[in-house]
C-alpha cells in the first residue's frame, strides 16, 4: 500500500469507529434502525476498554426508554423444534402488529452454536420480515458475560422499538434459571412423549414456566401429544402456586395448525394483564434489576480475586490441604483472604 | 461480695475457661465425653474472638478423626410428625450398634424454635439414651452462619464417636438446599395426603431427596398415606436421574409399626453401598468441601463490604439510580466497586 492508500485507508477506519460510537448510534436507534442496532450490539459485544465505555454510555443514555417490550423467554432441548415455532409464534405476533426481535443464547455449547441457534436461515420467513430482528448470543462468553450482553441487549432492542424480545435458550437447564431472572414470561417447549420420556425435562425448568407448549402436536403424533399434555398438567398439579399466583397451562402446538399459536399468545396477554393488573411486572423488573446489580458486585470481586494467578496458586495450595485434611474448611478460607485484602 | 469469695469466684471462672480450651477438650471429645461435646459445640457458636480462635484450633486438631459416620438429612414441613420419626429411627439406630446425634437446624423461624425444634423433651426416649446425643442449632444466626455452625458440630460429632449423624430442618425450602451440601443422604418427610395437598412440597425440594417418607401412615390415614406413596412415585418419576445414578424410593411409616424404620434403615444402608461401590462417597464431600470454602470466601469478602455504613449508603444511593432507570444496572456495579476497591 502507498501512503495516499494508507491514509485513506485510516480515514475510512476512522470514519467507520466513530459511526459505531453512541452519539450517533442513539438517534438512529430512536428510529428503529437494524443497521444502527446491529452495530450498537456489536459496541456491546466490543472487549476493547474504550468501546465499552462507549457501550456503558450508550446504555445509560437508553435507559428512560427502555422496558416497554414484553420480554418472553422459550426454551426446549434440541430437536423440539424451536425455530419452526418461535418463527412462527413471531409471524403471528407481527400480523398483530408487533415488531419481534429474537435473541437466542447457549452458553453451554460452544460448538453446536451456529447449528443449533442464531442461524438466520433457520428462521427464514421470519428474518426477512422487516418487522423482526434476529441474533445470535456469542459464543465465548461465560455465563454471567451472556447474562451481561443477553440484558443489554434487550434494552437496546427496545430502544429500537421492539416490543416483544423473545430469548430463545437450548433448556439444558444449566441458563434457564438466569434467564428466566431477565424476562416476564417462560415458555417450556416439550416434545409429545410422556411418562418416562417427561424426564428429559431439567431439573428445576418446569417449576420457572409460565406456560407450556407439547410441542409438533401433528399426525401420528396428535394422540402422544394429548397424553404428554395430561402428564404435564399432572406434574404441574404437583408443584406449589408460584409467587405470583398464575396458573401454569399446557398448550399444544403444531406449524400445521396456526389456531395453536393465536391461544399461547393470548395467554401470553392474559399473564401480562395478570401482572399488571396486580401492579406486578414494574416489581419483579425491579427486583431483577437488584438481583443483577448484586451479581454483577459479587462476580466482579471474585473474579478480581481468582484471576490473579498468585490467587490461583494460593486457591489451589489450600484446596490442596482441605483435601489432606490439613485445614478446615472455614479457617482455609480466613487464611486466603487475609493473605488477598492487602492486595486488594 | 468480700476480696476472698471474689478471688474465688473469679478463679473458678477462669478455670471453667480453661476447661473449655481446645487442648483439654481435645482428648475427651476422643473418649466421646458427652459433656465435653457440649462445651466444645458452645466454643463453637461463641463470638468471642479467643473462643473463636480456640474452635478453629479444636477443628483443625479434629479433623484427622472425621468423615466416619453417616451424615443423614431429614425435612418436613411442621406437623409431619419429625421428632416421633426422628426419635424412633434413631432408638432403631442404637439397637444396631450405632451411635446417634441430632442437630437441629432451622434459620427461618427464629420465634418458634423451641417449639418446633431442638427441645429435647419432645425425643424424650432417645435424649435419654447414652449413646444419643441432640443438639438444636442457636436461632441468632443467619443462615450462612448456621451452615457453617452445623458443619462443624458434625465434625466435633464424629469426633466424640457418633457415626450417625442427624441433620433436622423444617422442610420450608431455605435451607434445605445448603443442607443437602454438608450430608450424603437426604430424607423427605411428607404427610398422608395428595394430588393438590401434594402442593406443600416446596420447590425443589423434592429433586434432593435421596428418600420420601409418608409418615403417619396409620389407622384411617393408611389408605391415603398408600395413594400418597403412588402419588410421590408418579412425581418422582418425572424428574430425570440424579448424578449418582441412585432410584429414589417411598416408604409408608407409622410409629406403630417398628418394621417401617427397618425398611428405610435398609435403605440408607443400599445407599451407602451403592456410593461406596462407585468410590463417590469421598468425591462428593471433597466436592461439597470445596464449595463450603468458595462460599465462605465469597461470604466473608461481600460482608467485608455490605457490613460497613459507607457501602450500605452506597448500595442504597445507586439501587435509588438503578430504580429511576439513572443508571445501567452493570455500570452501578462498577461505580460500586471503583469506590469501595481504594479502601479495602
Amino acid at each position: 500500500m502507498d501512503n495516499q492508500h494508507l491514509n485513506e485507508w485510516f480515514s475510512k477506519r476512522e470514519k467507520l469507529k466513530s459511526e459505531h460510537t453512541a452519539e450517533k448510534l442513539f438517534p438512529q436507534l430512536i428510529k428503529g434502525s437494524i443497521i444502527a442496532l446491529s452495530k450498537a450490539i456489536t459496541l456491546i459485544e466490543s472487549k476493547k476498554e474504550n468501546d465499552k465505555k462507549e457501550a456503558d454510555f450508550l446504555l445509560q443514555k437508553s435507559l428512560p426508554y427502555t422496558g416497554k417490550s414484553k420480554r418472553i423467554g422459550i426454551s426446549g432441548i434440541p430437536g423440539v423444534g424451536k425455530s419452526s415455532f418461535i418463527e412462527n409464534l413471531g409471524l403471528e405476533l407481527i400480523k398483530k402488529g408487533h415488531k419481534v426481535a429474537v435473541l437466542a443464547i447457549d452458553p453451554s455449547s460452544e460448538k453446536n452454536l451456529g447449528s443449533i441457534l442464531g442461524d438466520k436461515t433457520r428462521m427464514q420467513l421470519l428474518s426477512q420480515n422487516e418487522n423482526s430482528f434476529i441474533r445470535p448470543s456469542p459464543s465465548n462468553l461465560s455465563l454471567g458475560g451472556v447474562a451481561k450482553h443477553t440484558r443489554e441487549c434487550i434494552y437496546l432492542c427496545e430502544l429500537a422499538g421492539f416490543d416483544i424480545i423473545i430469548i430463545e435458550t437450548v433448556g439444558v437447564g444449566q441458563s434457564e434459571t438466569q434467564v428466566k431472572k431477565m424476562i416476564d414470561y417462560f415458555l417450556l417447549l416439550h416434545l409429545p412423549n410422556s411418562g418416562d420420556e417427561l424426564q428429559g425435562i431439567k431439573r428445576g425448568i418446569m417449576e420457572i414456566a409460565d406456560g407450556i407448549v407439547v410441542n409438533k402436536a401433528d399426525g401420528e403424533m396428535q394422540k402422544k401429544a394429548q397424553l404428554a399434555k395430561k402428564m404435564l398438567e399432572n406434574a404441574l398439579h404437583l408443584f406449589p402456586k408460584n409467587d405470583i399466583n398464575w396458573t401454569v397451562k399446557v398448550f399444544c402446538s403444531s406449524i400445521y395448525d396456526i389456531s395453536s399459536y393465536e391461544k399461547i399468545i393470548q395467554n401470553i396477554e392474559y399473564y401480562f394483564l395478570h401482572l399488571e393488573k396486580n401492579n406486578q411486572l414494574n416489581e419483579i423488573r425491579n427486583l431483577q434489576d437488584i438481583y443483577w446489580f448484586r451479581e454483577y458486585i459479587n462476580e466482579q470481586i471474585l473474579s478480581y480475586f481468582t484471576e490473579s494467578t498468585n490467587a490461583k496458586e494460593e486457591l489451589k495450595i489450600l484446596e490442596q490441604k482441605i483435601y489432606l485434611k490439613e485445614l478446615p474448611v472455614y479457617v482455609a478460607s480466613k487464611e486466603f483472604l487475609n493473605k488477598f485484602k492487602s492486595k486488594f
